[in-house]
């Protein structure tokens, strides 16, 4: 069954979103809002597609290699721009990012 | 902070959405698919509900009384409809939508 | 069918979803994006709840009432916020919001 | 404006989503459900991909391309499965994956 063979991803990809919508809200309310406006798009932007693609994984899509691929890119950068910012939210954001590219990068490979 | 207080929720919402996705996956390889027709479609709408409140939670959504309310609702329409059916992936899904229901009705009250 | 019956409403629910989203874009470039954070908030929640209930509605959901009196109270908390902000992109959002908070509040009455 | 440059895609992307949930919808109840199964998983993966991208652009996501990409290869491959049958809804559902498939394509060439 494609939720047992995809077990560790899915918990990949359900840490990266609950870390990413964390960040979100974290970063609204920070006092220096300014500089954290690509943190607060791409946490949203990653969250969303983390959520969407836990979902189709396990639902059994035919398309994981295709969903995997862009869920890398997309952690990535999520990744990358939080790991600029000093907060706890945004480090451990930026962990949860990595974490989950990794696992996509290596299914891929 | 919100996804904190709302751990034990957002287990159960997570739970619900992956007993559901996979009992949509299996019903669609049952041999008498025509009696899964409305297994199949409470599936998808309830695994689509506990994704987004999931998500909603752990967004630090401050909707959370209405969201929680309408949960309940649909988790036990499924629940009533998986619990009808005999098969293992059917049953583990009815139990799984009847603890989500039951932390949505305690939240609410 | 479902998706005839409510087309109005569909409409309105996509048009509310690209103008909350649209707002939640523009806000994050505003020069003073400290005072849009409610704002940028509440727009990624009501888009993301319109989404979800415009994919509800075509897909043939059963539960339209309880969907549609939810998505009001979100659409009006949008909306007011929206309206505080004297952004076009905030006041073609509040009229997005208040259009679709009318059409849910009427099917439920 | 992100939504404004990707209006025509946009609304091929809603145009589908739309078939995809009616197809889903109308496969559920067709007499001979055995023979939908494929037809009913691809409608839901495709209606939930394009979703999830018609949001993404509205919101001026910044991964256009690779979303794209993606969103060719399912709509194409729920393009191919309901033309397979000859229900008009599985027909209209064809016509409009090909058609977002062809402006995924022509955005990512």
């Amino acid at each position: 069954m494609s939720h047992e063979k995809y077990q560790s991803l899915i918990q990949a990809l359900h840490d990266c979103m609950a870390a990413c919508n964390h960040c979100f809200d974290a970063c609204l309310m920070e006092d220096h809002v300014e500089v954290m406006r690509e943190c607060i798009r791409l946490d949203r932007e990653c969250a969303d597609y983390c959520a969407y693609f836990e979902q189709a994984l396990s639902k059994g899509t035919p398309f994981v290699s295709e969903l995997a691929n862009v869920c890398a890119t997309i952690c990535e950068a999520c990744g990358n721009e939080c790991k600029r910012h000093e907060h706890d939210h945004c480090q451990r954001c930026a962990e949860a990012c990595f974490a989950c590219a990794d696992q996509c990068r290596n299914l891929v490979a």
